[in-house]
């Protein structure tokens, strides 16, 4: 058996794969920013005896945990050596090639944020038509736009090329601070719409707003709430009159689902306009979409391109972790 | 004794003040949104025998340890009393009355943010030319805007009516996460300014930006910093070149600068606009400035307006801490 694992800055995903391409899928809220010196605790419960190999891809390197990314590609990968002592472990990187730990740590930077690559071969080689597609993954933190034109993955390999590329676009389904969206939002005051600021304090986040618009379920809003109440809808209404410096008495339900609905608009935007970018360059109009946030990136994409959604092609679970259960996929039909 | 104190969401500041006008200055980092239970601990260690009336303001009531602004204001007024159990607590509210705590509690909407009223009272009576100027407050999270016509407080009474008429804006000296700025940068790639995504990740914030253009000093830096490292300007680079998912190697201390240097002109940027609306509003050009954040005011509104300073007045422990200064001074002068 292969496990395939993903370690990001908030969520850890394992994906253990049978020979035979029979697999399971775990989430794991894990928080790497507080949380990093448990990781090799939290792996050992899925080392298996009957596990042969580690596929692995992280973006947990970049958290606050670590002051360079050197620093966190070597912390992530003793967590991994000392969950997994007697297993082969596989890294790999963003030239779509599968490293051992030692090759791993002298090319830090090619297996920092990875994860994205592995889906991207394995959309690459299963999925895309006419091998020109534009791959499209939203998480719970950002959205990875990768072209895939002429069957070959052009998108740029670091962090910080992709957000000069338009291909990184730190917008998530849940956990992006409202604020980020605008620092402004129309208001109708005394029957007229004004445009008035917002509070910069972390009151709420896109998991709420998608709460409110019935774009995810209670049960997807899988990280920590705000305010440490619960996901439900109220709840969720009440972080958004915050961000308003009001509360819900004050504000009313109405109001706050227009103010909801704004700045679900400005989501869309955002996501949009990035995409246009990026589909302009290479004149696609095929996009593949996954993550947690395929409802959304339908709403923001369908009038305009052809799209391709992996949640319905597999299932959800595949859809909510596609990089772990790529890596395992393809690290299955590699001969390393 | 009169002791003035100001409990805002993230600094308690407390104000000593005798009959004859002499006083000491107290300033605490206390984030009441984890912390709020241990607020009676807190204020019991400034309950000396000689203090006879206790004079407040707060702004607490917002933090996400309540729900409803009536929660927080019956929460805190309790840890007051709770405090000072002999002695005689007055509530300062928005139309510039001492309310005793139960006139406080069946009125929680006019205590609840109150703390400029404090100031603009103070200004009004004391600094204000010709009994017309703009009273800017910018503090470690918000900047007030508080206009005072005709030695009137015109300014809005509730946060949210101030966010509608651009009389409160969240921007900090401190608190407010880079990406709350803008969520693009220019950045220099292959000598060409390209206009970038950044994250929304909690990776840096405007305190970080005001040490690296030197605007404040590293003891001034009084918050937690995003990655819990040190004030200092190299940790405060390593924190914004993670605002580009980048680190200060791949980005280098140059471009780092000029990063910085970007966002504080939206920095500038923000708070002029916001205050030449209400200026023009009211055709005001005196601008009377106090808070953390007065060197910032300088370089956003010098060109334009006529300023006066509150640090330069009276002194940075005044003007670092004027509600609780004023809320003391006026009660001192009150015969409640």
């Amino acid at each position: 058996m292969i496990l395939g694992i993903d370690i990001g800055g908030a969520n850890t995903k394992i994906t253990e794969m049978k020979s035979d391409g029979t697999y399971k899928i775990h989430h794991i809220y894990f928080p790497m920013w507080r949380n990093n010196k448990e990781l090799t605790n939290l792996l050992a419960k899925y080392n298996h005896k009957d596990i042969t190999k580690i596929a692995l891809v992280m973006t947990a390197e970049l958290a606050d945990s670590y002051e360079t990314k050197k620093e966190g590609v070597i912390d992530i990968l003793n967590s991994v050596k000392n969950a997994f002592p007697n297993k082969e472990i596989f890294i790999f990187d963003v030239d779509g090639n599968f490293l051992t730990p030692s090759e791993a740590v002298k090319q830090h930077i090619k297996v920092s944020a990875s994860n994205w690559t592995a889906t991207a071969e394995f959309v690459k080689n299963n999925i895309c038509p006419n091998d020109n597609c534009i791959l499209i993954d939203m998480g719970s933190t950002t959205t990875d736009i990768i072209p895939i034109v002429n069957g070959k993955i052009v998108a740029q390999k670091t962090d910080l090329d992709r957000l000069i590329n338009n291909e990184l676009l730190y917008v998530g389904t849940l956990r992006t601070p409202i604020s980020f969206l605008s620092n402004t939002v129309e208001y109708k005051c005394k029957n007229e719409n004004t445009t008035i600021n917002v509070s910069s304090e972390y009151f709420a986040i896109t998991g709420d707003i998608n709460i409110i618009m019935d774009k995810i379920t209670t049960n997807d809003y899988t990280c920590d709430t705000p305010d440490g109440a619960p996901t439900n809808k109220q709840n969720c209404k009440i972080r958004l009159s915050k961000v308003l410096c009001g509360d819900l008495e004050q504000i009313g339900e109405e109001e706050i689902n227009e103010v909801a609905k704004q700045f679900y608009a400005k989501l869309l935007n955002l996501i949009k306009s990035n995409v246009d970018k990026v589909a302009t360059k290479y004149n696609i109009n095929n996009i593949v979409i996954t993550g947690l946030g395929e409802p959304i990136l339908i709403d923001a994409l369908r009038q305009e391109y052809n799209i391709i959604s992996i949640k319905e092609g597999y299932n959800k679970d595949v859809s909510l972790a596609t990089p772990s259960f790529a890596v395992a996929e393809l690290l299955n039909k590699t001969k390393r």
